[in-house]
C-alpha cells in the first residue's frame, strides 16, 4: 500500500478531485480519511491505496504533483512498508529504551536504530545485546556546548530520518530541533500542559491528583510546548507516593511513546498550527 | 446540514462517484467519513454537506436515487436537526430515565417524548413534572402476552421512531423488535458479552472481575445479543460488594445509554452484520 | 454504621488504640481503613462500627474523647445515615444541578436541598418541579458585593452544612469561603491543574490535547487550587471542536461532581495539607 | 520492612489483636490494610512492620504463631526483597517475555530467572542476550504427555516458586497446576469472562464489542477460569480489523501481566474462593 498524506487550504470539491484522480489512474483506495478544520481552513487527508497492475508509482507522482500544485499543497506520498532509520537518545531511565529495542527486534516497529545515544554509560551492555551501537556522550555541566555539537554531529552521521527521545533528560540546543523539525519525539512524564518541566511526579503528588499521565510529543523550540501525538493516564490515591507514580508512570511513558512512534513511522500524523492529526 | 448515510458492495470510484455528485450539484461537503469492510465487501459512508444557495434537497434526492440504485445502494438523508419522536420504558430504577429527561429538558438530545411506558407506577409523579405523559401498563407474570399487546398498541399509538430501553426489565416480544428493526436501543448493565442476562452486576462479583462496565445495543430478537453502539468501563476492587458495584454501574449506564441515543438521533450509527459503524 | 473519621500525628500503637477501645466497648469493627503520611509525619483513620447491644453513642463518645485528647487527635463521629442539608449553587449550565436533584430524588444521595440559587433564572421552573425552592441573586457586574452579601444571607438562613458548586461561575468571596472550610465543593472543568481558570475547554482545544478531564475539589481562596477530591478523563481527537469539547465534558462533570458529593456526605474524605485523602 | 499475609474467619478484635501483638513486640507498623468479606465471613490482612532494634524475626514468627493457631489463621511472614526464582514460559508471542526480562534487567521485579522454556525456538537468542537459559521443550502434536513430563522436571529442577505463563499458548496438566497451587500467573488475551479460549480478538472482532481488554490470573484447573488479578481494557471501533486488535491488545497484555507479577512478588495478593483480595 502506498500512504498519500496531504494537507491544504479548503475548498470545495477536494474530496472528489483526489479521490477521482486515484480512480482514473488505475488505483483502489484501500482506506480515506480525511479532517476539515474549519477555525485554520485546512483540510488534511490521509489515503491508503494500490495499483493492482503493479503500474510504477512515479508516473502517478507526476500526475499528482500537478494536481498538488493548482491546490497548494503540501503532500508527501511513501511506501509504509519501508523501514526508517530512528535514532533513540537516553539518560538513566531505561524502561522507554528497552521496550523501543524489543518492539523492533519482534518486527512491531518497522525502524532500524543506527545508533542509541546517552549522556551516561547504564545502557551500553543491554543495547549492545540487541545488536545495536551504543555511543556514550556524557555532558560538562558547566559548558553543555561541546556534547550538543558531538550530538549533532554523530546524529548527522547516523543519517536519521527520527529521533526519539526515550527519557533522554537534556534540553536539545536549536540546532537539533530546527533541523528535524516535525523528526523529534519526546516523552513528557506527565499529563501535560499540566506539570511542564522537571520533576512532574513530585509536582503531581505536592498537588494531589487522582490522575497522573504521559505525553509523547513533537519536541520544538519551546520546552514541553511542542504538538501532543498521544497521551495516556492512569488513576492514583493518596496512598501513592512519588516514588510509586514514578513506577506507575513509567508503564504508561512506553506506551505512549510505542505509539507514538508507530504512528509516526506509519504516517498516520500531520502536524499543523501547534497541533496533530492522527489518522488511526 | 444534510446527513446522507449510505452502505452498498465495495469497489472502487465510490469515495469520487459520491463527493463528485454532490459538488456538481453546487453541495459542500463539511464532514464526510467512510469504513471500507474488506471482511464483508461492504462500504459505508456518512456525508454531512449543505446546498450554500439554498437549493431544495427534494432535487437532489431524485439525483442521488439514480446513482444508488446503480450502485445497489441502502441509504437515508435527512436534516439532523429534525426532531425525533422517542418512547421511554422504564422498570423500577429511574436513573437513566431521570437523565434522558434532563438532557431533552436542556434541549442536548434532539427529542420529543410522547410518553414515558413503565411496568410499574413509581417514576409517574417526576415524569410528569418534566410535562411528559407517563403511561403504566403493569405485567400479569402469569401471562404477560396482554401487556405486550398494549404496549404494542401504545407505541403505535405514540408514532415513535425510537424506542429507549431505560432499564426496562421486561423482555421485548419479536412483534415489537420486528416492527422496530435497528429502531430499539436497550442498556444492559455489564460488559457485553460478559454476563449476559439477569443480574450482571452480581455474577461480576461472582466472578471477581477488577473492571465492570455498561453496553447500549440495539435489541434483536437474540437477548442481549444485537448489535452494540458503545460501552464504558470503570476499575472496582475487592472492597465492591454487589450493592457497591450496583451504585457503580448507574453511572455507567447512564452516560452509555444518553451517548448511543445522541448517535442514532444524529445518524452516526450504520449497522450490518450485527456490527456497527459509529461516525464520530 | 457509626463512622469515626479521624486524624493525629503519627506514632507507633495508633491502630491498635482505637481499634481495642472500640473493640473493649463492645462494638464491632465493620471497616477500617486508615494511611500515614510519612512526609506529613500524619496518620488518618475512617472506622465503620456499631455496638450490636443498641448501647448508646454518647458514652463511647466520652470515653474516646479521652484517647483523642491524650494522642492531638482532630475527629468527627457521625451516623452516616443522617441526611445532610446541601445548598446548590448555578449559572445557566444546568446539566449538574439536574444530575443532583434527579440522584437525591431517587435516594442516592443522603441530602435534603433547602435551597437552590442562582445567578440567572433558567432552572427555576425545572427545580421548583423538583419540590425545592429556587433563589435568583442577580449579579451586577460593577459591583457584586451586594449579590455576595445576599449569597452569603442566604446560606446561612438555609442553615447548610454542603454548599456545591454545580457550574457556578462566579468566584465566591472570601466571607463565604471562610465560614465553610472543606463544605464548599466545586466542579472545574478540566483535568486540574491544566487549564486553570476560564474556558478551559477552549484552552484544551487550543493546547492541542488529546484527553480531556473534569476535577472536583474543595473551593479555598486560591481560585481551583484547593484540595482535588475525584477526576476523570475521557479521550478525545482532532475532530473534536470546542462545542464537542464542552458537549463530552459535560457527561465527566456531573458524574464527577456527584460522586464527589457522595464522598463527603458518607465520610469518606479527609483533607490536610491541600490534598485529600479518600477512603473508598 | 516484614510483610504479614493472613486470612482467618471473621471475628471481633483481630485488627486489635494483631497491632497489639506487633506493638507491644516492639514492632512499627508501616501500613496495614485489611479486608472483611461477610459474604465469606472472611478476614484477610497484610501488614508491613518493622523492628527498629533490629530484633530477629524468629522470635516474633513463634510468638505470632501461637496467636494465629488460636485465630485459626492461615498467614505468611516474609521480608519483602528477598528475591524470587521465577521461570518464564513462553510460545512464539515474544512481547510479554520481553518486556519481563526489562524490567526484571532494570531492577523493577526482584526476580530471577533460572529458565525461560518454550514449545518454540523463537526467543533462544534473545533470552540469552539476557543472560538467561533457554529451554526448548517442543510438542508432539498427537501425544503432548512426554512435553509435558518433561517441562514439570525443568520446573522442579529449577525450583521455581512462580511460573509465569508469558503468552504460553499450550495448556498445563493438572500435575503441574497442582504442585504450584496460586503459583502460576497466565495472561488471558482478553476482558475475561468475554472471550473465554482460543482467539480471543477474532472473537471480539466477531461481537463488535467497542472495548477489548487483557486479564492476568492464576490458572487452575478450569481453563481461563482462575482468580483475576487485575485486568486492563482499551477502546476499539470499526476500523480495527483482528490483526489491529492483536496489537493494540498487546500492549494491554504485557502492562497487566507485568503488573500482576510485580503483585504477586510484593505480596499483595490474598486469594480465596476464585477470588483475589489486592492489597496496593
Amino acid at each position: 500500500m502506498t500512504v498519500l498524506l496531504l494537507s491544504c487550504p479548503d475548498r470545495p470539491g477536494l474530496v472528489a478531485a483526489t479521490s477521482t484522480l486515484i480512480h482514473h489512474s488505475g488505483g483502489n483506495i484501500a482506506h480515506a480519511d480525511q479532517h476539515a478544520d474549519d477555525r485554520h481552513g485546512l483540510f488534511v487527508q490521509r489515503i491508503e491505496f494500490e495499483f493492482p497492475d503493479g503500474r510504477s508509482l512515479d508516473a502517478f507522482r507526476s500526475e499528482f504533483a500537478v494536481l498538488a500544485e493548482s491546490l497548494d499543497m503540501e503532500w508527501e506520498m511513501v511506501e509504509p512498508d519501508q523501514r526508517a532509520r530512528v535514532a533513540l537518545l537516553v539518560s538513566r531511565e531505561g524502561h522507554c529504551l528497552l521496550d523501543l529495542l524489543s518492539r523492533i527486534r519482534l518486527g512491531e516497529l518497522a525502524a532500524d536504530v543506527p545508533v542509541v545515544i546517552s549522556n551516561h554509560e547504564d545502557h551500553r551492555e543491554i543495547t549492545e545485546h540487541y545488536g545495536v551501537p551504543f555511543l556514550h556522550l556524557p555532558v560538562d555541566p558547566v559548558d553543555k556546548s561541546a556534547q550538543q555539537r558531538a550530538l549533532l554531529d554523530a546524529l548527522k552521521e547516523a543519517d536519521v530520518e527520527l529521533i526519539v527521545m526515550a527519557r533522554y533528560m537534556q534540553i536539545l540546543p536549536s540546532e537539533i530541533i530546527d533541523r528535524f523539525p516535525r523528526r523529534i519525539i519526546n516523552i513528557h512524564h506527565s499529563f501535560l500542559p499540566a506539570f511542564v518541566g522537571a520533576k512532574p511526579y513530585h509536582q503531581a503528588y505536592d498537588r494531589g491528583v487522582k490522575i497522573i499521565g504521559a505525553t509523547a510529543h513533537y519536541a520544538t523550540a519551546e520546552l514541553d510546548q511542542g504538538p501532543i501525538i498521544c497521551q495516556e493516564v492512569t488513576p492514583v490515591s493518596h496512598r501513592d507516593t512519588p516514588d510509586r507514580l514514578i513506577r506507575l508512570g513509567g508503564d504508561l511513558e512506553q506506551t505512549v511513546l510505542a505509539r507514538a512512534v508507530r504512528l509516526h513511522l506509519e504516517r498516520r500524523i500531520l502536524s499543523y498550527a501547534n497541533r496533530t492529526v492522527i489518522f488511526d
